[in-house]
Formats: C-alpha cells, sequence, structure tokens
C-alpha cells in the first residue's frame, strides 16, 4: 500500500495540513484557523486534529502513515524539536512542539522552520524540481528566506542560517525591525512597500491609491501597477531594484541553480520581474548568473505542505 | 610507511609546496618564484620542480607520496581541472592545469580555488579546527572568500560560489572592479583602504602618512594606526566598520561557527578586530552571532599549501 506523510503548515492564521504521497503530489488537504489567541496547548491539539483528519482520509489509514512533518515559524531548537518563539503565535516561548504532536497523534513527528521548508518543497516539486542548489525568499509582511545546497538545507551553527531578509543593503538605510539598518526587509517587503508607497502619497503624487492610503496593502499596490497606476509602478520598479541587489549578493555568495520567489507580490508579475533582472545584469557577475533561473514559486499554497512533508521523509530516510 | 600529500599554493608571484601529513602539519616545504610573464607551460614547469622537491625530501620519496593538490587562483572549471582565467598570471585562459601538473609529475593531482582552499585549511587544521561550519575572508588587494559548510567546500552551481568580496552592501557606492557598487571588497580591502587614505590626505589632513601618498601601502596604514597616527585609526575604524556590516550580513546567511580572515591588513590587530566586534553588536541577531568565532587566521604562510592538499584528501578520500 503506498505510504503518506502528513505535512503541517503551521502559520500565525491558518494551520493546513495535507497527505503527501512519494511523488511530492498532496492526496488530500484540510485547513484550520490557528485559533492561535488560545496558546500552545490549543494550537497543538488543532495541528494533530489537522493532520488527524488527514490520516483518516489516507486509504489504510495510520498503516498508511509514516509520520508528521511540521513546518514552523521561528527560531528554532531543531534538536530538541522545540519552537524557540514565533512573533505571530502569542504566548509561544520554548514550546516542545515535536513531543506535543507525537503524543496527541501517536505519529513521529519533524520540526522544521516553515522558509526552510518552502526551500525544500521547491527543490523537490516545485521550480527547482531535482536541482541540488535553491534559495527561496517569501515576500511577505517580512523576507524570509531558506537555503537547499546539495539537495540538503543550510541550517547553520545555530540553526538560525538563511536569514536573508536581514542582509543589508546599505549601512545607513532605514531601521529594520531586527535592530539592524538597510536590511533587504525594510526595502522590498510588503510593509516597506507600503510604507514607501504612503511616503509618496503623503508627497501629494497623484495615484488611484491616494484615498485608500490608511489601509493600503502590498496587493493593492500590485493591483494599481498592473491597471497601469504611475506611482504604484514606480513603487514595484523599486522593490525589483532592491530585490535586485539583494539576489546579486546571494548568486555572488552562494551561487545557486536557482531563486525562486513566493509572497503576494509575485502577483504584480514582470512589472516586478524586469527590473530584478536588470538590476541583476547590471551588477551581478556574468560566471555567477549564467544558467541560474530566477523565478516564482511553482507551488503556491501547497508550498509548506509539501515542504514539511519532505523534511519529515530526509530526516526519516524514507520515499 | 606515512603517506603525504604535495600541497602547491600557486601565486601570482611566488610557488609555495610542502608535503602535508595526515595530522595537517608540513613536513617539508620549499618555494619558486612563479615567473608568470614566461605562460602556463612554464609555470606548470616550476609547480612541478617545487612538488618533485618535496617528494624528493620526503622519506620514501613517490612511494610515500598520494598525489598533489593545486590551489590556484581563478574561477575554474573544476570538473575538467582547468583554470578558466587568473587575473594576475598573464596568458593563462582555459589552462588545462590539473593535466599538465599530471603529466609532469606523474602524480594524481587535483585542483582548487585558492581561497576555498584556505577556508579548508583553517577548518582542518587551523583557527576552525574540527568545526563543520567556516567563512574566510582573505583580505588584499581584493577581498577573496571561502566557505566550509557540512566539512565540505561550497562551490555552487558554476564553481564560482564564496565571492564574498563582491556582496554589495551599498547600491549607490563605489564602483567595484567586477562591475558591481559598493561591493565590500571597494571599502575594505587593501585597495580601498589605500584609495580612502589618499582621500583623506588630500583634504589636507595631518599624518604621518602624508610624505609617502604615492607609494601608500595598506601595510602603512596598519603600521601609522599603530603608531598612533589619527587619521590612519580612522581608516582602520572604517575598514572594520565595513568588515563588520559584510559579516553580519555573512552571520545572517550562512550562521557559520568560525569566520576567520587572513592578509597583511591583519597586523592591525586590535584596532582592526574592535570596530568589527562593535558593528557586529550592533547590527547582527543574537542568535545569528551567539557562539561563532570571528578570529585571524592561525596558519598564516602555510594555509595555501595545507588547503590545497586537504582538498586532494577529500576528492580522493584519503587521510
Amino acid at each position: 500500500m503506498e505510504k503518506v506523510i502528513i505535512g503541517v503548515d503551521l502559520g500565525g492564521t491558518n494551520i493546513k495540513a495535507g497527505a503527501v504521497g512519494p511523488d511530492g503530489k498532496v492526496r488530500y488537504r484540510t485547513r484550520l484557523t490557528t485559533d492561535a489567541a488560545k496558546g500552545p496547548e490549543a494550537v497543538a491539539d488543532r495541528i494533530a486534529q489537522a493532520a488527524l483528519n488527514c490520516v483518516e482520509n489516507t486509504k489504510g489509514g495510520k498503516e498508511s502513515t509514516l509520520g508528521v512533518g511540521v513546518g514552523s515559524p521561528g527560531p528554532l531548537d531543531l534538536r530538541n524539536g522545540i519552537v524557540i518563539f514565533a512573533p505571530n503565535l502569542p504566548g509561544w516561548e520554548n514550546v516542545p512542539l515535536r513531543s506535543m504532536i507525537e503524543k496527541r497523534t501517536g505519529l513521529p513527528c519533524t520540526l522544521e522552520n516553515d522558509a526552510n521548508a518552502a526551500a525544500l518543497a521547491e527543490q523537490w516539486a516545485g521550480a527547482g524540481k531535482g536541482t541540488s542548489s535553491l534559495v527561496i525568499l517569501t515576500l511577505g509582511t517580512g523576507i524570509g528566506g531558506g537555503i537547499v545546497l546539495d539537495g540538503k538545507v543550510l541550517h547553520g551553527f545555530s540553526d538560525v542560517g538563511a536569514e536573508i531578509g536581514h542582509m543589508s543593503i546599505n549601512p545607513d538605510g532605514p531601521a529594520c525591525g531586527c535592530g539592524n539598518k538597510g536590511c533587504v526587509e525594510a526595502y522590498a517587503s510588503a510593509t516597506a512597500m507600503v510604507r514607501r508607497m504612503r511616503e509618496t502619497l503623503a508627497k501629494g503624487c497623484k495615484s488611484m491609491l491616494a484615498r485608500k492610503a490608511d489601509k493600503l496593502t502590498a496587493r493593492d499596490i500590485s493591483e494599481a501597477a498592473l491597471a497601469g497606476d504611475e506611482a504604484a509602478c514606480e513603487n514595484i520598479e523599486m522593490t525589483g531594484f532592491y530585490l535586485g541587489v539583494a539576489i546579486a549578493n546571494i548568486l555572488h555568495i552562494l551561487n545557486p541553480e536557482y531563486v525562486v520567489m513566493s509572497g503576494g507580490v509575485s502577483a504584480a508579475g514582470d512589472l516586478l520581474m524586469n527590473p530584478i533582472m536588470k538590476t541583476l545584469q547590471e551588477r551581478s557577475i556574468p560566471a555567477s548568473r549564467k544558467g541560474v533561473k530566477i523565478c516564482w514559486t511553482a507551488l503556491g499554497d501547497d508550498a509548506g505542505v509539501l515542504g514539511a512533508a519532505r523534511s519529515f521523509a530526509i530526516e526519516h530516510g524514507v520515499f
């Protein structure tokens, strides 16, 4: 009988879970709200509920289920399966999530950082399928990063590697939440795009976004740009420039085969991709960019679930 | 009988070679001028001569010699053992150095980038002995980089990874030789230090270096700083700041256990290390710097020879 792994993508708002087959395809998927306000024990209950729901909907049930891989925000203590803290999950401090899920499900469990899981998913079954080296940038409220080299996640000495969003590209740049200045996250995250757009609007610049300045989102900016709004286009172009500067650095340092980007801002499509590619053309060493593919995620909503399952598969040497 | 590997460090001025034992110690060393002007064939002759000199001075001669590891500047084609080009070796274009040395010595040969070899040497027998993750910055005319992760060199998709000197830390910064702007090499290499010192002197700033502005070297600046020259101290401090910004990025992206620096500017010692550490304290995420060691090379002149030998050992699965 076919074996599956349950992949769980733990977010601040939703818990996504799926039964994943050896071919990197999701056989069954489910979603629950996280109800993060209720605290870690309640969230662990809901993770287990979502995972067991997938098990029940798998042919063969528990007999066919190898285990549960969880992708979690956080800095994590991987060896001990602990979420050290998670900015979007109130009350999470040193939560032994791995053992909590093992107890609740009766299945072996592994824990992986969510951006690392997304990188694994793209390398296993997504945009960079079959490559051995891939970097992912998750463009959202912040900018997360995941690095796969030689087919393995780069965890680093203290499990906190791949914080690509906190690469400074200007020592005198805007302050970043991390304490540093000029981080790429402070230039090209959704938050930074909105901040820059508000600054533009405050100068009295004409834009269809003027009347919703208070409730602006990065998606609004993408949509306005696609509709031809000049100020929004300029905002996207600057975002692409800063991402290009950062990706040039990634090519020089890591020389990966793939750089994959995900996040709502991908809606801007070529309006964002073109300035990225132009900047790479101007600023990266030709040998470092030769043959390198810069692209959007091919997995969309499934990336977290697939990557979490994949990290279980790697840790247990299955699939 | 003890086996040795001959390590060769090919530079623009000198060829250093040594017989290296399994304990990471150099048993016998020799040095020849490169005579680079005579072209690749003549240089290959001299590399072979230096290597065979080491073999002759090894107990057991060829019987005890496993092979020759060469550390070369360049971009290299590692699979085919070719030096694609080397800025300081005139006429070197697609030189099949590995087979040229094999023919001349009758010994198996491997090729590795010189900065990668230096990183391997530090991880094997130097400042980061026994660690699995280490980054080296070679501070010279340019800034080279080498990355060891999980005990292996990060070569990258096209063998051009670890070009850490070409990480831009300011998109509007000074032009770099590579075509990019604001590379850390354009701020903190010996060349950049001298350029900045000349600019300071041109403003009429008081300094013991004023009279030798034309022939200034980074070593002069280090020495003047150690002698208390204020303008020189400020130059070193700025250099440390920029290196700190770059190293913070390295900690965030790679989270290595060790960052090792080498090069003549290490003569400045704590005058350079202090502003690096201050900048890291201010700008790096605490979890990324926790337990990380930032230090100078412990191998000095032997690093290239040891690393070249080590890369042979890894490739052939010996020692």
